[in-house]
């Protein structure tokens, strides 16, 4: 028997911080047929608040610290005050949305990471996505709204990167479903020529990918970007899109789709 | 055939604000027997970061305004902070918690407050509980967390009394279930004197009320409170109890019942 289809959808900071471009997106979600998943990051909101509250931001070697104050702060911003607007925006378009983090019927279990080198703090890297329990919402006809948060089932909510959520949970969810993955971000696609907003690559298979990466196409914040979607396409995901918020749904225009 | 029993208990803010208690309360409520749904307020923690913030609550003949920003403070902290800490403790605790506001599969539509002398700003009167749409995760085994956020299904999100969200919630749900009610606080119950602790009322019916109401008993704040009540035993609701937070699974205590 074949499988019904769920898109996975995962918008950026850019689309959160922009009111109009999110409400754009938001009719867009709604429109979009078929059961759905919608992953959102928090931006640079999150920065802002800190910073108004007088919480630095902790940055080593490029990458911020969640220490305790962090933590709260994006429990606040994520949890609450981005997801909370979505679920009640998509109410607004009769999309019956939940929002959730990961300790949430306890749909994403993290660990936190083991400090090597670094300690990042309160961050949690995905163990477990608990698909059977988000599957009974998306079959009372729920539509889940997650944010970058999971928990470690001790009590313990943790940060998490939103792609890696939007990835695992279509990778968990791909037991049940046909499950296509989109990410929606500022470009028109993965580009040949980071500068060239026209130089969008349309379709690119694994190996592709591995030439393009030994040539020294991608720039390095997007190789762990693409090294998740094809894990995601290993462990079962249909297909990944990656273009800009209005790909899902309308194909008429510059995108990218990564397959096996 | 008889309903199944649901307990509706709802915590205030002084339980909210202490570590230890809230975590005492926690326990308490992890092993109450049978279905059960939390309600919480968010007490002053929303006061103390939107002061940090910059916003000034901004009172009206005693009332608070809730505004744009203040909104916003709220929605972080009710419905995020508060409320996922709550969830992921209870996760902990071996709860399948599920965090909601009112916009959360649409569970709670309010209207905003008409504006006759006073302008409360972004405030929800209760107009309709989605009792089905909650017991597609109660009867899921989930265990619903309501902060006191409602929204107008129209995008927009309102803040709502906590007491009426419990009372409401309660009323709805005794549609389908045999429904108590608990409202945990500082004391022990309703007192016949404020001063004296050991002055618990232990039951007390309709009329009872209404003649200590008339003798002047009850201080202002705890008569809408107790009207909030005898409005929900009118309404379906089998059974009130007030007291410690204690007392949702020790009844070797003082605590008021109140019935019609």
């Amino acid at each position: 028997m074949s499988k019904e289809k769920l898109s996975v959808v995962k918008i950026g900071g850019n689309v959160i911080e922009n009111k109009e471009a999110l409400e754009t997106f938001l009719e867009h979600f709604s429109n979009l047929e078929g059961k759905k998943i919608l992953v959102h990051g928090g931006g640079k909101r999150a920065t802002h608040i800190a910073s108004k509250l007088g919480i630095e931001s902790n940055m080593v070697n490029g990458r911020r610290i969640t220490d305790a104050d962090t933590l709260e702060v994006i429990t606040m911003v994520y949890g609450g005050l981005v997801n909370k607007n979505i679920v009640a925006k998509l109410q607004g378009l009769n999309i019956d949305a939940i929002g959730l983090t990961g300790a949430d019927i306890n749909s994403i279990k993290s660990e936190k990471r083991p400090v090597k080198d670094i300690d990042y703090g309160f961050v949690g890297d995905v163990k477990k996505v608990n698909y059977q329990s988000i599957n009974k919402l998306i079959s009372a006809d729920f539509t889940p709204v997650f944010c970058a948060i999971t928990h470690d089932q001790n009590g313990q909510l943790l940060n998490t990167n939103a792609d890696t959520i939007a990835s695992e949970l279509a990778i968990g969810l791909s037991k049940l479903y046909h499950v296509e993955l989109f990410y929606c971000f500022e470009k028109n696609g993965v580009l040949m020529s980071v500068d060239d907003d026209s130089s969008v690559i349309d379709y690119m298979d694994s190996g592709t990918y591995e030439v393009l990466k030994y040539d020294g196409v991608f720039h390095d914040g997007m190789i762990p970007k693409l090294e998740n979607c094809y894990h995601a396409l290993e462990l079962g995901v249909s297909r990944v899109f990656i273009g800009n918020p209005s790909i899902i749904n309308n194909k008429d225009q510059k995108f990218t789709t990564l397959y096996l």
